[in-house]
């Protein structure tokens, strides 16, 4: 039962509560660190033996156990034993697809959002789950993600936090996860403005694929922030007894950057969709140039080529053939109807 | 009365009550299962006498009644009778044209879902429906799909559901529905993907027919995704007091999974509306690529044409033709035409 | 006050209650029909005096007076007159304009539904409006529509209709309603499998007229079947005290098949856009076809003429026009020409 | 303050309650009829002096206050003083930008609705001010519209009116207005139905003219109509005090109307991107229709020429120059080659 | 900690309340302006100690601090001190990519709400922000703009703003910034309409560029102005005690003018969209019209072509070749076909 699976459908068929790891193994080792601070003091200590994480090393406001690394069944299904979480909460922490969420459950409440990073060109969606309960944290990460370094830091450091509660904390991991969106988000508006002018300067091949990229990037950072409002807004409205009066005001704040995120999601969603306008515009206006090039050069060849094949014929008769001057005059004849030609289509501002 | 109809148009004007079989029969044979288990014993019995199955044999927690085949109206009228089930949901049952639903009856709730499955690289969609009692499941399947012998394996084999009541039967049934749908959806994913490929690579006539059909079967899918969203909501949200609070959980629990599927079920459909645009976008490339070759064709060999028709008109002084160079010059000046009209397409990115 | 009028606009201006039918006449004469039933009898009179119709003339469970044929605007103040109707709802019943609706009035319920059938290749709305009261509903019909036969025929043959109040029969005169709309949505159906097989076989000029027609009658039916969704919805969830408990079932019922031939209407619609894609694409990709032959051929031909001309020219020294093979060697070198473009063609499968 | 303006934007830094009519000034002078009438009696004064109309004349049920003309800003002004109405509610009836709204104040119900007409074949949208006071009606019009004089007749005439109360009255302006939307849309229609005609058969450069013109009239009727839909529900729905019962079923009747003209903008709408559609169709299938035309010419013409060019070649040995029949038999082999062309272009359906 | 940094990256990491300025530094230095006033008196101070500024020097109605410049942190931080603001209010008025919001803390509202105006053709966001308390109004603006200055004037010449409350001031700054929205509304219809009769008339390659830089304006404006609506309607609607019942119809007409602007941004927004298919289908029907010139062309070229390379044949035994008329009938015939064509394609109307 401790097998890896990044399918989904491996579950299918399983009993509910089946611990099944879904997704992909980001990390090799399980590091879990034990944090206990109050305003005057924060120990802290890693990978100590399941069992003594159990109950608090000191009189501690609050207890933040982080666990980096979700993929051991094994360990997840002891922490859930401990701490006496629910199967299906420790099912969903285990199942990476989660959507981002909220759930209140009798002695904790549960929080689900997504971390998205880039990586090597590429945009990775991490989960984050977080159990809330009186002076006591336990946040779950795939990776040992280092998006969360600052808030530590001012853990360690004499920080504001220092004097807050565990909902504070809660508050502290959440804000890093959407501050980390705008980074993303400034990425993506360099990317679109380096790509409007690409469009508009020198469209290739590639650029309908950077388009595309950009948009799947956009759905993504969608999928995490949307839901993520609601669940801002419910922290914000205390839908938990947890969260107290506040701290609710971080959470409102958290839930206005969200919106916001959100909003600027939505506003480069509409400017790709231009983008693609104008993309296909401009390949129609070439298209347009082109064939305004053949029939220019079709409409003052073919006369041309006329005057020479009559005066190839064959004919007995034909008086102008023996004219000394037949064969300059015909040509200047041609010039003549080329420059006529060409001021035409120039009128015309074809040239 | 016992008539088979694929039509739902065989129903009009007919009474409300009538029972009708509205849909494709696919199975020959009406299989009844009768299921009687508790924490300590599992008893089953295939296909006895309708009569008999009216009461239990032994004293149960739960009895699951699994009837597949429902093309026999007389049979399901029978069962209708003894088990004191509304005419109008007998009605539903037997019109396998229904939406996902639940409806609160007196003393049963009535739910109806959709089974989606591939048969022959065919999309399926197959009805169950499900009658739900303090201790009694009544379960109607179109055909014997084998998506829930999982589920009968736990129910033989000392599974948590053996210590559960009804309620979580019905739960385990639903759950097995949906998490089908993962598998449907996984499938769908590759498909797209190499949809995907095909498209930038060689897209040929049958890319477009392949990307319909795939819109197709999302199409489907979200048509049975979406109302049940709806239906698991209510359930989990207790719209119906034969589920008990700590079943509600779980089927709150499948309504986070249908959510999930219902939503990559949408990110699906525009990924399949943005391959849309990009294969109208590679046609339009194309057309502007072949008109490109044709613009540059024409435009070398029409001047050439010209020249070669100019030396061969028959003008009596043309003095190039009694020089001894002219021939060679002539073809040197096309060679030289040609190759700075090959550069200036080059300079212009046309070839 | 008894002209007739097809158009909306001959009524503004007129106070309000001002008698005008409006809409196309449909049928000439105007035909009363009277049932009374109850469980053991079932009476009917034709075209009696509207006087007499004003009292039973038995005592019965039910009664049901049918008026087919709405043009003659003094025979429908009378009937106003008679039954006690607001001068408004029989201004409604006359304009047959009418949106689906139902409105509660303090001695009746009011209900307009659109029947939609084909007439001579074309698709006909046609108006129905029940006026619901304690054992009497008069129901209006513009022609004497065939689609109330069965249900007559049920009321005359001891159905269980017999057994039933007024509500059940006005229950029955929507579900007649609701039920042809499958009949129609099943037509449609086959058409746009039609339609789907000569887009990709032989699209042709008619095609596009198809599909839009077929748009047309979608939008028609979308316009019937929508707000009778909430009319249904708002009669089963008894707003109004005219509906037993019982009946409402029923109601619920027929709101279901509403909802899925809404459903249906919806999805016709998308597969109606999707083909609209689809025939533009093949009209895009046949463009393409065309222009690659055009560029095959001019590709062939230009330098084939090209050496044709340079042959012709008429200088003096030309060595190769006294070879012996000069002639056979030039076509040869043409035929070479050709195969090798035919094979380059080939290659990149354009041909 | 007495000046004119036709641009918002003169009021931009103006404190409120500064009042300025904007809009264009449509009439020169101010005309103000006073209606006062009851069950027997009507009697009219028209331009009394301001202050005389403040008390009524006589002891009449129901006095109307016509004012003709409001670009006067003085005469406005005094009217707000004494009949009391909020400098708001003054400034909104000079600005005749406001959308459909209705207000509750303490001691009146305000009321703005749209009246759309066409003048010399331009839509034109004029606003439509109503204050609502028990037995007082005071309505604003920008011009003397004729819409009103059937209103007018059925007040001089005993028509049922009469014996209503203000209410009434103000219902009855609403209905003129709604039903004017009926006579647009019908003018409309016809236009569209005209429209259709010309698309299939002979769509020239004005076609996408017309078809945006007539968008854009649907814009105008849509923003009028929508927004008073609303204002209609709240006024059936008694949101004021000054509308009886029995008027709300008029306000009722009307609402219907606007949802159902609102309806016909819809469909109307959805037909306008329709047709560009396939006026777009259209343009590409003649395009691939030109596209046919020029290839079947160069595929015929082509090879005759490379026959011709050949047989002009100068080569000495050429033996079928010297053929008595090779100049008919080079003519025939032109010949068959153009037919066999043109049977295989017919066998393609290109011709 | 007083740093300057455009972006909102910088931000992320830091603790809640941590300072930072964010978005473009407009103005170099900070000018605060405190107004006392009352209905008799009006006093002005600039730039006066932090420290002075915490209370008010004279009895007054209404103090307004109006903070011009907000990229001090420093004095920010101070300013949030003395007037007790909360921190996260104090970092949204610095972080200058908020959207439009009210909230409603103990002993304030804060409101945000954004400026667009027009700096050398481009269109700049500016942030407002207020804090509203009982008798007393903070603004904070980005640069010292003059859109302000008629309320100021207002205040320093005896307007009715004298004898009102700190919410009248408070409305009286929103008002500003939506009169002004129109006057860029303005500014934007008359560029929408010449670029209409630019599309119609002579469309460039600038052409699309200006829709979509106007487009792009548009979706500016509809950021500031879509969330502004909703705070105008709270603020209407009584959600703050500070707004009182008279200044609440005040609130309720911006709101009016807030819905207007939105309403006139839609409009506009599906003005754009459609100029867009006009261009599209300019462009396409310009294709057509190239593609018919060299249609008529090719047709009228190409058999005059293939007479002279018949008669430049040179078989001995061609008798017209020695007609004495064959070369001046020849060139007959030419004419006689090439004016056949030209009736031709001008009865297909081509040219």
């Amino acid at each position: 039962m401790n097998g890896l699976s990044s399918k989904r459908s491996m579950k299918a068929g399983l009993p509910p509560g089946s611990l099944v790891h879904i997704g992909e193994r980001r990390t090799d080792s399980v590091k879990i660190t034990v944090f206990e601070y109050g305003e005057d003091h924060c120990d802290e200590f890693v990978n100590e033996d399941l069992e003594t994480i159990a109950s608090p090393k000191s009189e501690s406001a609050v207890r933040w156990i982080k666990v980096e690394g979700i993929h051991n069944v094994d360990t997840m299904a002891k922490i859930g034993e401990i701490f006496d979480i629910h199967p299906l909460t420790i099912e969903d922490i285990l199942n990476t697809d989660q959507r981002p969420k909220m759930e209140d459950f009798d002695n904790y409440t549960f929080i689900v959002a997504k971390i998205i990073c880039r990586l090597d060109d590429e945009v990775i969606t991490e989960q984050l789950s977080i159990i809330l309960r009186p002076s006591l944290v336990i946040s779950f990460h795939e990776t040992q993600s280092d998006i969360f370094v600052p808030l530590t830091e001012r853990i360690r450091g004499k920080g504001r936090i220092r004097k807050m509660g565990a909902d504070y904390l809660a508050y502290g991991l959440l804000d890093a996860v959407v501050d980390n969106y705008f980074l993303l988000l400034e990425e993506i508006g360099e990317k679109i403005g380096a790509l409007e002018e690409e469009i508009t300067a020198t469209p290739g091949k590639t650029t309908m694929q950077s388009i595309h990229d950009t948009r799947r990037e956009l759905v993504q950072l969608r999928r995490a922030v949307w839901p993520l409002r609601d669940v801002m807004n419910m922290l914000a409205l205390g839908e938990t007894p947890l969260v107290s009066e506040s701290t609710k005001l971080y959470f409102k704040d958290v839930y206005d950057h969200a919106v916001q995120s959100a909003d600027t999601v939505e506003i480069y969603r509409e400017t790709m969709t231009e983008m693609l306008t104008v993309y296909l515009t401009s390949v129609s206006n070439r298209l347009n140039e082109v064939m305004k090039i053949l029939t220019v050069i079709t409409t003052i060849f073919m006369p041309l080529t006329l005057i020479a094949g009559i005066y190839g014929m064959n004919f007995e008769h034909m008086p102008e053939l023996h004219w000394a001057w037949g064969y300059p005059l015909v040509l200047l004849l041609m010039v003549a109807i080329s420059l006529s030609m060409l001021r035409f289509f120039r009128k015309k501002r074809w040239i």
